[in-house]
């Protein structure tokens, strides 16, 4: 499907801050930018950096009082066919070094905690069924609720708040699956037919060797995602980074699908 | 200098587990690895994992019922001239992609819960002067006291209780220098007169446009270090990860400086 | 002084609950209840319990629906005189048995992990200029700013977060105290001048053989403020406990300076 | 039953600090102290507090240099018949006061957090039904294990661990029962065959209008503990609570089933 994109941001800084914006579509396999554009106003240098082990964009500049942001994309997208609760787990000693490094605890994501609550809960379930169980888990065990959770909400918080939004769903998916054994990550995207409108954090699980998009929020289907931004847990995909003080005045996103010409 | 590194590791496994070591010395600019060879015993498998992200060389392999693993090295080391107290801080927007990541807080390093103490603590100072500053402070302040840390001990913790081991102090620095914008990471590394011998754990730092080694335990000489592993904190490093139960009966750690033939 | 107080508290409740107010003026040797009146809205049996060891009055009810809860209250008030900043510390072997329970770390005052930072910071000082040293710090470093904290913000929270409102001024002044070997407690209250009105948080401390109230936050006159309830921290002296669920709709807390006849 | 108890306890203190032991039998209905004495070597004048609203009694006095303490005492205990497992849940609203507190979170018991597992886990289930499904599920996934936990180990951090001491295993009981709206507090006592010989901590909750022991860790006989301390949890009944600094020489505790004369 191909996807017309439009995210406006309008923040005001009260001194001059450095930015760090991770809003762009990745360019990946899956994944066709065919054209986009990264406009501030008034009128900025964009330092615009590619990250070529995450295939990540950057936008880095300088605000300083009223500015607004506008990013705009149209990108052709196809997701790989086939289901995750079919797959098989892979054993650590056959699994890239590269996603390795997702089994472990991560700030957001303190699996090791967690490990003894999925040992009794998931027990005797493997692989792709037992992501699903951990999945179906999370939709039915958590509320969907706004305000419930900040910026130092973990999973172990939202396991045991019962609430959260997506990026709370997310990391809980993540905790579980990594306790659980699969590797699984945080994934920050552009969401079609999500209502609200608002940029989405899904989860992605690797099994029978390759990474599987999930979202355990259910409010936005999988085929309907754009990648931004990929990582550990939020902290390596929050989509506006301030180093200073930003207030923000609006933001809308909005993400249409449109016909190939 | 030059450096023959011998570490020994027994465990125990009670059924089959799979192991990632960190325990090789790293390929870098500044570091040649001579010869090392890595030994399990029984005869394993090993498989060896290059990042070339990292220069990291992780080995893993299947363990069970009593294992001994053995890694030894020779390794060049040329550290290279000055002193980050005399170097400026970098711009954000000037800091390569890959070293703004070591901006941001991680699960052992919460940067961000600390940056009002640090604001107040170490006002005023720029730079090297400011680094300079922070080393002095975990030095005159927090003490080399085994027992009093965990697995789960972050250096929010480690900054209350005002004692720790190598890894809360290079936790504990990390913290404040992130929290001081200036970007840190965690080093393992063989450390030449180290007492008593072990692995070691310090901070990299990147002020005047590198990174610098510091060690806020000063137990052993920076130029005597041979590095391993390099990551966001101590989840990133440890030499040894075990997917399973793993049960230390003894280690050992020798590093000794030799003449060049 | 005497004090003409009104609280109104309107809540809908979706399915019966019991609740439990701490609403009522305490009968004291400083301040003598006049006259008061607890009404629930529709009418309900409310059972009124007095806790001698306290002071305190409690009133529990079922509600279910729409309830409004109103307390009025004429209240004189006679504040004993002298000031906290020139007594003694007591040693511990002179406390009272029921203040030294107030050294101890409770829930949202955890003093044992400030210790060290207290003893660094107001190294020197005793008793009475400790206590006051301990006053002008929060004042110096806390902002008081809504939003920033919640139901399980602790001190440490509010001392990592520098920001907070009357009850996390209260936690962390308490917290200090006791880290400084000062006994201190919470006391909610009816603070007259406070703007805009609300409940009131300050903090109670023992020298010189008697306790002495504490306002960090600086926002009302000690001498205005009328006990309601007295405890370890906020978990002991919340105005409005509910089993079941709540749902704040509005309230209001007047309290004016009226003439005695 | 008639019991002989012996405690002692040496430490060393460094310089000067007061301490505060709660080591004497309670004197309750129940419990009746037939002769006890407490001996502190070198020769210190001992204060002995009595607190009516506890029966507890608690010994002051300054330690400095080596130090001895050997309490010894003859006490008849008479435990009230019956089960609480029969019993029905008490109403909030016909809760006597100074029982509402113990349905409270405390630090080491934050059973707010725990509400939504509770529920879950526990849900269907009433009065003496709940209580022993808890301790029930306490038995079945807690492991008892020195070394998993320390002083600031919540029962949140053994529900995650899955593993602790006695006092582990009593704040998880008393944070689920207070969740499942029971009230419980813990007690420290001499427990009667507890095997190594240690002071013990247990649970007693609230239900058909009585206080009831429990004893989650199933080492001991409830019908063998001698009282000596009740509180919110570990917090209130730590048999020796020092300002300063302690350093453990030995300790012993012994308690044996004696014939009335």
């Amino acid at each position: 499907m191909r996807f017309a994109i439009t995210a406006k941001l309008a923040y005001h800084f009260d001194r001059e801050a450095e930015v760090l914006l991770l809003l762009e579509a990745a360019r990946t396999g899956d994944q066709e930018v065919i054209r986009d554009s990264i406009t501030v106003t008034p009128h900025t240098d964009v330092a615009r950096l590619y990250d070529p082990a995450t295939n990540e964009r950057r936008s880095v500049f300088t605000a300083d009082g009223d500015v607004e942001i506008v990013y705009e994309a149209l990108v052709q997208v196809t997701p790989p066919a086939g289901d995750y609760r079919q797959q098989p787990c892979v054993a650590i000693r056959n699994l890239p070094a590269d996603v390795l490094h997702f089994l472990r605890p991560s700030r957001y994501c303190p699996s090791d905690r967690l490990e003894s609550f999925v040992e009794r809960e998931f027990t005797g379930l493997e692989g792709g069924a037992k992501a699903a169980a951990i999945a179906d888990w999370i939709t039915a065990n958590l509320r969907y609720e706004i305000g419930t959770s900040n910026a130092y909400t973990t999973a172990l918080d939202t396991f045991l708040e019962g609430a959260g939004v997506c990026r709370d769903f997310t990391h809980l998916a993540i905790t579980f699956l990594r306790a659980a054994g699969i590797p699984a990550r945080a994934v920050s995207a552009y969401a079609w037919k999500l209502e609200p409108p608002d940029m989405h954090a899904v989860t992605e699980l690797y099994l029978g060797g390759r990474w599987w998009l999930m979202d355990a929020t259910c409010k936005a289907p999988i085929e309907g995602l754009v990648r931004v931004a990929t990582g550990v847990d939020a902290a390596d995909i929050a989509f506006l980074s301030v180093f200073g003080n930003a207030y923000l005045q609006a933001q809308s996103f909005t993400i249409e699908a449109v016909n190939p010409p």
